[in-house]
């Protein structure tokens, strides 16, 4: 068995674009908990927003803080009520702590707990470090077919998956996709999955389409032609831009659902444009009860992860990887903690 | 059997504030329609809006046209196709006609219908006149118990039941309602028969929130009282007022649904209060199948019309009745046609 | 402060038909409970099971247990992570401890919990003794104005909700319900709370249609007339009786819903009715997050719990209270504790 | 343009077991008709069954009658509402005809129509014969990509998609399919296209289970080995026999949907099966706008029908087609019109 040393490598923001790396104590299980060693560690915006801004509307760094929370890796202790069985098991981290007892988490809608700890969002640490601690029945096993860069970005497709779900999305729709990065050419694998058989990315950068279509995406340049005749049954924002948020709506047929996954802050909503065609505008926060679906979809080959990952960091180089200099073109940049250094080099990340 | 006439008095709009009584030939039923002799219409805030501005977004009165979409009356004549046994009946009259064909018509989903032709909508006549024609199965039974200012008014009773349909009101849920005008009164009357139990009218106006109150719902000035922390599971707008719209959206609670039913143009949506709350944001475009469960609420006694109507007019006093002069706490405003003159005189509008 | 005393006075079942009366520990709370006076305590016809067969289907009574699971009483104590201030509130008890953690449980769906503890299932005991311990969001507080009986009732009320909830039973239904007794009872007020306009008790016996009746519900006997021509759009089954079933089945109109609540053991469906009229059957089993809605319907009026107790016994009385001799035309049956005698004498159930 | 001819060749039943070949009129489309010369006619399992028993249930062969109801063709005229351009155009057929007005229409609940008129369902004559009319929009545009063998096989497809949609089969579910016959095997298919990960289908017969396999889908032979470990999350039968019925019952989770395709006849449901494990059970009778998810899954591919035709037929060869002697393992059977004889002959079906 692997021996666990009582202090790690972390990651930790200090400040707005304040990152050090600091040696911090291993974190101990509690009864319900697994001690999981990081393989992989996913960049995500909202981390990238942390890191500029120090805040994300309500959520305000306030002390130091390890970012981080799309995390895979494998189990190296366990807590007094866990099974010790689970000890070696590869996991996939769904990175959030919900109190279980609130009418929303009895509801079955931990997302919208109001006690809920997740994992980077202020004043809980992520997984940029080379320990992390969560309950048991959130890591989930995931069999050798998946990697650890994809396991660790079943947290990014879970978001893709609740907006098709949210959305309400079902065999033979029309689905627009607003956005060619990451999360976009997710959710249109997804869309794909939940059985929509005309998916369409719009974005207004050619790099992007052109990314986007390499997945067998149809792909359009919203400034050059309307997406008003696609009449799409489910319209999925995935950019944050107000302009492609009104196109969206504007080509949602009526009777259809508008999901804003994308972090923009206001936007003029039409009342006509909702009530006359009797739209249904709704957004994600997170998602639950999505990992079993995200390996199944992993599994059945519906849904492709690991060519998302262009660029792979050390934790030295956290600060490269939060920035994206040098990474124009990346789609999903993943850090690796300082324990996988050695195994896996991080050859596409440029130095 | 009544006579019917080749002729009758209509109140036709000509174009802005310029309405003329005009005599018109009685419209012939077709083989799949009925003629009914009009008892009582109710005048609607669209019908005021025509006569204002010649138009409603994208429909325009581009020829002369009949208002009035909120009608009773009787049977008199029936097409080829329509069992002679309904002539005589007292009858509401649905005032829509879809296609029944399209693919929304075909999912239930007629109000959508882009071939709709509904009642005082350009170019389609309505009804402030003697005798309109409808399709056998859009004209509804009426017991004795409802008046016929009731029958008239369950069209603005449907657009309450859709309203909370679309809002999934359901047993044990708080409702917030902005505005206390009828749609605001009928709205929150229909939530509480879906079984509401906290329903919350919010409306500036301290005259119109003591007759909501006189009603039994709770009343809320919003400009002295915060209602965040209602946590609504429902928020209806009846208003069409930015500032309510938005202090809605903020007493809905996480997962909650937004129903726009009035009829603002815009206003600024926050994404991360859509998406990090989990609302559910959509609107009501007229009903479908609600006169069945509205004739329910009538019989019932869950839902009171009659003391509603606050003013009569006869058909020379349509002006009157679109300007609302002199009927400054008027609700609801009911237009009588000629032949109803003499049995039911308009006693309360009189000035 | 009350004090609290080391032991109690319990009635255990021993096996079948075969109650005694005991001392026992008094529970002591865990962390996350509330230890609870019990104040009263409904007889369940799944108690009356147990105590004449010793089992439900699966679950079997193989050591001493204590009954009863419709309780209400007082906070006395707190566990170490509860707020001290629940002391001294009055509460009614949902009776059932779900894991949490299973996928049922995150879903929302802990009623299927298959880690389940259930008060007065094997090997878990109820609530015939003078104190019981649940966890602390599993004990919700009630006003002044809903009484002890009423707040142990919320129990079967939770299944008439729960009823109501699968059935989907909406605004304008026609409810019929099989089977006049308590649960068919409340089902029928439950329904009406729903928006339901045309509740129907069917029940073969004379004085329970009378007792039906009594609540304002119409009432038929199905020996002497048919239902089909009801054309229910859901159909409860709170009698457990076959040939009820099989004539509610034919009397739900095409698309409609049959909620199987009594506890009957099989019966023949025919697939062409189900299929063929594409009916929707299914059953119930406990509920989820009803309390609250309970709780509502009691202070809003619409449900009415206090008249169905029409028996009320002290704890040396449980079998007399289980066996129902000398009650012939009860409803409900009540068994208070110990602690209960003085200030609430069983008036009505001396015999 | 074609000529259309006066009279045509159709196969009349005019008893049990009683086929004739005879002239008739060619029939004349109404005003909002298209007339469809018949290019491929599939043969269902009741067009078998009113063969050989003269009636299904409550419908009853009283007077002569044309079978089949599994049609594609080409229109070559029109009725006086419906557009000319259509002539000529491929289509698919959905061989009903609502009523349009009934309040299940109206609701999008076509298929429940108490006035329906469908295809070879007494009395109304099917498609094995040269012409048939249908209204406009009953009649669905194919692309060439799409056979005339695959869009008559549309509506067993449509039968797989009504289950798929009656069980709501979501991604990442496991699916239970009892029957390895056509509709099985189009089942697992569509459910596939669904989402569902874990697609099984049970036959006894292993020539079924091998054809089923060839098709991709895991196979269990019920017989050998348990399939209540699947915790299905929906079992659709396919097969009608009540040992797998109860079998599949058993197989499908708490929660879990039961949809009822087969046309078995009584089948003794277990109450506490049901109640206990919350099961809905249902079924499916025809659909409703299957047929743009049909074209929609057959362009995709994800939906392959071509492979099922095992057996072409001309139309003096009804009799064979429908005894299905010498073609024991059949799984489509196909009847040609005598329009299509020489372009297409049968070549696969044995003589």
């Amino acid at each position: 068995m692997t021996e666990i040393p009582s202090t790690m490598t972390a990651s930790v923001l200090r400040g707005v674009k304040d990152l050090t790396l600091e040696e911090r104590p291993v974190p101990v299980p509690a009864a319900d908990e697994v001690l999981v060693e990081v393989a992989s560690v996913g960049v995500c915006g909202s981390d990238v927003h942390y890191y500029e801004h120090g805040r994300i509307g309500p959520y305000i760094v306030e002390s130091p803080m390890i970012l981080g929370h799309e995390v895979s890796g494998r189990i190296v202790a366990v807590g007094a009520d866990v099974d010790p069985a689970r000890i070696g098991r590869r996991v996939a981290i769904e990175p959030q702590r919900p109190c279980r007892r609130c009418d929303f988490c009895r509801a079955g809608d931990y997302n919208l707990c109001p006690k809920m700890e997740f994992y980077a969002t202020p004043p809980i640490d992520g997984a940029f470090c080379d320990y992390v601690i969560i309950q048991d029945d959130f890591a989930y096993d995931i069999p050798d077919a998946i990697s650890d860069h994809a396991a660790a970005l079943m947290e990014p497709l879970s978001v893709g998956i609740a907006a098709s779900q949210k959305g309400g999305v079902k065999v033979g729709d029309t689905v627009l996709i607003a956005g060619g990065g990451p999360i976009g050419i997710i959710a249109a694998q997804v869309a794909r999955a939940f059985g929509a058989v005309d998916v369409v990315i719009a974005d207004i950068n050619p790099a992007r389409r052109e990314l986007a279509a390499s997945y067998g995406v149809r792909v359009v340049d919203p400034a050059a032609e309307s997406t008003t005749e696609l009449a799409a049954n489910v319209f999925i924002d995935a950019s944050g831009a107000t302009p492609a948020i009104v196109n969206g709506i504007r080509s949602t047929r009526a009777g259809g659902t508008v999901v804003l996954v994308g972090s923009a802050d206001e936007f003029p909503l039409s009342v006509p444009e909702v009530a006359m065609r009797e739209l249904n505008v709704t957004g994600t926060f997170r998602y639950t009860g999505t990992w079993p679906i995200a390996r199944a979809l992993l599994e059945s080959g519906q849904v492709e992860l690991d060519s998302l990952v262009t660029h792979v960091y050390g934790i030295e180089q956290v600060e490269e990887a939060l920035s994206g200099e040098g990474a124009v073109d990346s789609l999903k940049r993943i850090v690796l903690p300082r324990t996988r250094r050695v195994e896996e080099p991080s050859v596409r990340a440029a130095s």
